[in-house]
């Protein structure tokens, strides 16, 4: 299943075709903005043989890899579509790099990208850049006609299907949800390559994968791989969640390939840049941590700046105690000092400086629950209360916020997490890990989650953090990776088609028709994973014309349901012993074929 | 990870070692009956190293194949446990079996199970037998008893961490909600090889695994490997699904076989001995393979007594039509004949033949919904307002009854199903398939459906029938059954979790703790499937001194997040200034060591 990077003569860096080769009868197509010229939004064209409609539309998250025009080497990045749209604005500046006192070799190893940037952009003195300034001002930018076009999947010219204009997103409808703080738009303007997506309650709900190596296991290409793979099959964001000695590299070579925001937890790398003390941690190095990675081009921040001194002793009596890796190093950073979280405290400061690029911020649940036990206690809704507090703050300069939340949450207390955080943090979008809705299932811990996701996306959750088969017990490879995005579509979509969105209903009545049609071709290529479906498909029934056929092997030819249901069709609204020999010369089918109108 | 039956010098039917093996640091135990004499319940007992807590008996329906001191030999069956208990029951009585007509030799091939008995059991004349029968009178049974022991796993005894007596079930409660047709425990009296187990939304939540041949692929040994493995892993009870020229033999080798409720849809067979016409079933037929099933030993029949004439029509807009084989096989009778659908019309007489073996209803749902679009209709409602009704002409007779559900359900609509069945059929237990939550991840249906039974399951469904990663697309191999079977453990157990059951928190419990402990070989042996996690630990770390070790391939040593929390432990009530130097001088760790009190 696993496609891996060729080395070619052409350049080690070449991507294999394999694994950008658009999905079978899809190819990548582009809609147009009315109102800027320089923007056309991606999406995945599915060729299909449904008797009312030739092709449909899809969200597409994989970026230029699977556009068969464009070049596929990772060591001159993708192609940077907003830099045409970031040069316009006059707030914007060309500065040099800010000078990394605390970045040296000993903290900074591995394959270092070769076209890295000699200059970034940063906000002009006493100037804003960010999308919820402009949003405020009334300004539609590029990035949210982007992701207007980008919601609607196409079906701007598609008034049909039970769509109406009223179910349209409009660029307006964008700026004003970001103007609110109801949604974000994480684009740094240092990542030029990015095609912006929205994350909000009132748009469909996004999923994010970790990747990022470990002190135990490490490679550069592997993490670039994952990225390009995790995307492929549809992750909305990811974040980088390397540790190490080479996590400066490997950002950078993530950022120049990444066509999705890309997220990371600075605290990891400042905590390398203190060769791993925790109480060495000061905010010097904490800020020149941000800007080193602001200016790299990161998406978004995860900070752990609610977790507050005199919340850690509210986790003493836990099950499980502080179970994210940020929210134990500011803990043991507090108790050591016995001062302040010097997150919470130099919170304004950081919010300056996040505004100079567009740097988003994800509070961080440093104290979520990490057992069943645990779930919704007094430590972690004391911090969900003061992300809240450090939300309105951070809008005050205009920095866009989300908020990271559980964890592990048995099913009768997962509303209460959603409930609570729209009552503190005003609505400022959820962006959950999971939740787990069970501890007792190691290996299996994307389904323990899913149930949780599924369930808090359709009560309003914005992004699922997905969750891999290795959850608890080791690194996911490409395999697991693939299997956690899946997974988490499938959450973020059952969310979509609780929520009413039409949509989404309209892709499972497409694949549905198929599947009563017996278009097998048309199942496999509708679904989540073509790939797989079709695999397991042809693990009974490998010939090719089973996929035509009109049974499939679970019931064999005479006992087909579908089959039968075809044949009742048409009947029922005459008298019954007409019916009954009409039914009978009709050949005794139950469906017959739907006319053509 | 499959392991298969090897052909052995002694009996070419001697079960594989390796699928009886127990699994690691588990044994079967037994708890004995204060009442009966003649009754012990088998537990698995799991050894961890809990300071407070050396093992945990958990529910266990491996039946005697984990039991070391039992044959395995599938030609000669499992030990009849129920014998002694049956002959004591002066209502039963010996016969000679029913003469089959319809039953001949092209459709009964396949291979004959060598040790089948030449007599069956039945009430006698004018006499009953049924559970509901002895619990209406106020009489416990052997079956009560063990269900109540059962559902208690060993707890007994152990009336500690939060458990006090009011938390465990009792045999008059068992019989009180048979009485009341809350909950049934499907056990036919000539299924004595069964070990009894209740479905009732007021016991722990069970899972049901299909198996079965089918005319594209079949195999009886491998049908009998499936049913020891389903089980194996977690399966309360069985439906044997085949269809097909050998569906008789099969399925005496699974009864002989299976510790576990054995559950058909006889209309399978039924239309086999018609070649496979709907429209020459009748009654005579139907009633035959009733009777033939019934000396067997199944212990519960899928009846599509609700699939009414007048209804069919309901299902004519739909854009999946009828879904369940069953119920188009019916639907197709109906509409051949423009009669009644001969189940609804002669359920009185099914019920007396019911009634004399103690088979239980499932009452099927023939007109579920097959995809999103057709969820929650007037064709699906009807049918089941129907079966409310089916339900208390059953109750009348003593037979006990379980009603089925869907099918495909967006999350939104999914507690309507539970609330309309509910207030239909009069609390009779639920049993549902999945629901799937959408229908565009083929490959993935265990998961789809996973999400929707698990919430069904909270909101009280009492049995949740498994979907495997094949649904849609082909036959279930042991692999799919394997990942199904412990994807609904996962749903039923997050199920269990946020009904309130302290048994069940009490796994996720001692699995954190472990977790949290870095016991990771107790971690492992207390999930749902021990092999999967190690497997997957030791993917990345494969050592032995890595499964002691206190940190994990996630983050590595530096970055445990479990390891730092540890260090922080203890502190926390003392003064600021103090515990900053008390937190140095102790070693700087987040959590010490809990002290042993």
């Amino acid at each position: 299943m696993l496609k891996t990077l060729k080395k070619t003569k052409d350049s080690k860096f070449k991507i294999s075709e394999e694994l950008c080769e658009p999905l079978e009868n899809s190819k990548k197509t582009y809609v147009k903005s009315n109102k800027f010229k320089n923007l056309s939004v991606p999406m995945r064209e599915i060729k299909i043989e449904d008797e009312d409609q030739k092709s449909v539309m899809v969200y597409d998250t994989s970026g230029l890899y699977t556009d068969k025009s464009e070049h596929k080497d990772l060591s001159v990045g993708l192609k940077p579509i907003r830099e045409p749209w970031l040069k316009l604005r006059n707030n914007i500046g060309i500065e040099n790099k800010h000078p990394l006192k605390y970045l040296n070799k000993k903290n900074s190893q591995g394959l270092i990208f070769p076209n890295t940037k000699k200059k970034i952009l940063k906000a002009k003195k006493n100037k804003q850049v960010s999308q919820m300034y402009y949003a405020k001002l009334g300004e539609i930018t590029e990035e949210m006609e982007f992701c207007a076009i980008r919601e609607n999947e196409g079906r701007e010219k598609e008034i049909r299907n039970g769509f109406s204009k009223k179910d349209l997103v409009s660029a307006e409808f964008v700026r004003n949800e970001i103007a609110n703080g109801n949604a974000i738009i994480p684009s740094n303007i240092n990542h030029p390559e990015l095609e912006p997506m929205i994350i909000g309650t009132n748009f469909l709900v996004k999923i994010n994968a970790n990747i990022g190596n470990s002190a135990v296991w490490s490679n550069t290409r592997e993490e670039v791989e994952k990225l390009v793979w995790a995307t492929r099959w549809g992750s909305d964001t990811i974040m980088d969640l390397s540790t190490g000695k080479n996590i400066h590299n490997i950002r950078e070579w993530i950022l120049r390939n990444s066509p999705v925001p890309v997220g990371t937890v600075p605290i990891y790398q400042a905590l390398e840049k203190v060769n791993g003390v925790a109480e060495d941690l000061n905010w010097d190095i904490f800020k020149e941590t941000l800007i080193e990675q602001a200016e790299q081009g990161v998406d978004y921040f995860t900070i752990h700046a609610g977790v507050k001194l005199e919340y850690i002793h509210l986790t003493v009596d836990r099950l499980t105690g502080i179970v994210s890796r940020g929210g134990s190093i500011i803990g043991k950073w507090c108790l050591a000092h016995h001062k302040q979280n010097f997150l919470y405290e130099n919170f304004e400061e950081m919010c300056e400086i996040l505004s100079k690029y567009d740097v988003s911020f994800s509070l961080g649940d440093g104290l979520r629950p990490g057992s069943i036990h645990d779930a919704n206690d007094k430590a972690q809704f004391a911090e969900l209360k003061t992300l809240g507090e450090l939300t309105k703050k951070a809008w005050e300069k205009n920095v866009q916020v989300m908020i990271e939340g559980p964890g592990h949450v048995p099913m009768h207390l997962i509303k209460e997490n959603m409930e609570k955080q729209e009552k503190y943090c005003k609505k400022a979008p959820f962006y959950t890990l999971g939740p787990l809705t069970t501890d007792i299932a190691p290996g299996y811990d994307h389904i323990t989650s899913a149930i949780g996701a599924a369930m808090i996306g359709w009560y309003g959750t914005s992004m699922l953090c997905y969750v891999t088969p290795k959850e608890h017990l080791g690194l996911p490879n490409k395999d697991d990776v693939r299997i956690g995005v899946i997974t988490y579509k499938i959450a973020a979509h059952a969310a979509d088609l609780a929520k009413g969105n039409k949509g989404s209903y309209h892709r499972d009545f497409l694949l549905s028709k198929a599947r009563f049609e017996f278009r097998w071709k048309d199942q496999f290529n509708l679904s989540l994973d073509p790939e797989t479906a079709q695999n397991f498909h042809d693990q009974t029934l490998p010939s090719e014309g089973a996929k035509l056929a009109h049974f499939c092997s679970m019931c064999g030819p005479k006992f087909c349901s579908m089959k039968i249901s075809h044949e009742i069709k048409k009947e029922s609204k005459e008298s019954f012993d007409e019916m009954s020999k009409k039914f009978r010369k009709l050949g005794g089918e139950i469906y017959l074929e739907k006319k053509k109108t």
